[in-house]
């Protein structure tokens, strides 16, 4: 059978901030091949309005400690500034972008993250099955672009903090059992670095057994590292391309041209 | 041709804040007749946040001037924090809620208010045909419980601050085209009083003419006037009820008794 394109695409909370790279970024989607919908962060606003309403921000290993005030305010700043500036700029695009969070039709619900190390609070994990894919696609077949802020809900009324990269990788996932998923990690970098000194050793390729070696001898920038474990998992669960550029490369990737960093298995 | 049932239920700010009355309006709403959508206010909440975040706020005739910063928090707790939270209650319900704004699926486009008297900034108005009432039909077909806050925007990326009982009447009108739509204010009091210090003085009807006399001379409430001046113009554009009710009365609505202040022309 032959299966529609649908684009997943994942842009990094660095670039939301930056309102002209963002505007870029919107202009390049008119090219695009296939359906696409976005699935966006927000880390660093979120930081800004914890701090003005004074409100220390408590990072574990990369990870935020959501207490029920920092949710929030994670709430405000990923479902309700973010998303809806992003929707906004997209429907003066003509594009019928939806801004949604997990809640919204039951699409994305997690488990509270339960683990005796770290009390990580409201933090929500998710997986393929975690999404509800007949309202996805129904959402899809209306013509509707869906823009995801990284909140989900447990279906108990508890709304949770969940990380973008996942939320991308879990809706690539699932989708693909009925479109050929193409998923882009788009932030401000051009791609893997062989050489984390030098920006312009961006591999064209990698492949999970060199990232492995790269890994082990910390060649690999920490952020990095949960993005391509999403990434290859995503592979193998049944996506069909995994990429991961910068922001601005979306026209080149919709022109076919090899940009960023493809996973392969 | 029959038509069928739509209630619109705004619900006020007041109320929002108050977890209690929340669930308890919840609850009531698996007893409906016919299909429904909601629209929240949540200016308390957002004095509050804006305090918090060091803000002034500045009212003008019972309306927020809302500068830009003052936009962005009102998008954070309206369509964020207080839109969300309203959703993953319901979902818990069972009810298949959607949490929108105006920008999603282009639903509700404003007019940024231009009066040379007062600066409002950053406020839209809206009136019927600002409704996208075909999205909006095709997402009452799809089953979801469409669950508006009073944010919209002009179709050229900029999110507007506008009246949620604005909001709501404007889709109880244009939604009368395919409905019988039932209009229901509810918030913290019983209803429109006839006598402002006695709050047991609830008029079961209230028609333009004797609302017109009572406004005459000081009788009706300063907050009750535009919804009220709102929920008569619906009435004459198709409406076929409005109801002014206590948010506890919902489930007596629903069996058919008399409840709150019903408009008739």
């Amino acid at each position: 059978m032959h299966k529609e394109i649908l684009n997943v695409i994942k842009i990094g909370g660095r670039v939301l901030d930056d309102q002209d790279q963002m505007e870029n970024f919107m202009n390049q989607l008119s090219g695009i091949n296939g359906a696409f919908l976005l699935v966006h962060g927000g880390g660093i606003r979120a930081t800004q309005v914890c701090s003005q309403m004074g409100m220390e921000t408590k990072m574990v290993e990369g990870r935020r400690i959501t207490d029920a005030e920092t949710l929030e305010v994670l709430v405000m700043v990923y479902a309700g500034l973010l998303n809806k500036q992003l929707t906004a700029g997209l429907q003066s695009r003509n594009f019928l972008a939806i801004g949604l969070c997990g809640a919204d039709a039951n699409l994305i619900r997690s488990e509270k993250r339960n683990t005796s190390k770290i009390a990580y609070g409201f933090v929500g994990d998710v997986h393929a099955d975690s999404v509800n894919r007949s309202q996805l696609k129904r959402m899809l077949k209306e013509g509707w672009i869906p823009v995801f802020s990284p909140i989900t809900h447990n279906g108990q009324g508890q709304l949770l903090n969940t990380n973008a990269d996942t939320i991308a990788s879990a809706i690539a996932i699932a989708m693909s059992k009925d479109y050929q998923v193409k998923l882009l990690y788009c932030f401000e970098k051009g791609g893997v670095l062989e050489d984390l000194n030098n920006e312009g050793s961006i591999m064209a390729e990698l492949d999970r057994e060199t990232y492995t070696l790269l890994n082990q001898r910390g060649a690999i920038h920490a952020g990095m590292i949960p993005k391509l474990e999403n990434a290859f998992h995503s592979i193998q669960q049944g996506v069909s391309e995994v990429h991961i550029m910068h922001i601005n490369q979306i026209k080149s990737f919709n022109e076919s041209k090899h940009v960023g960093t493809r996973l392969v298995c």
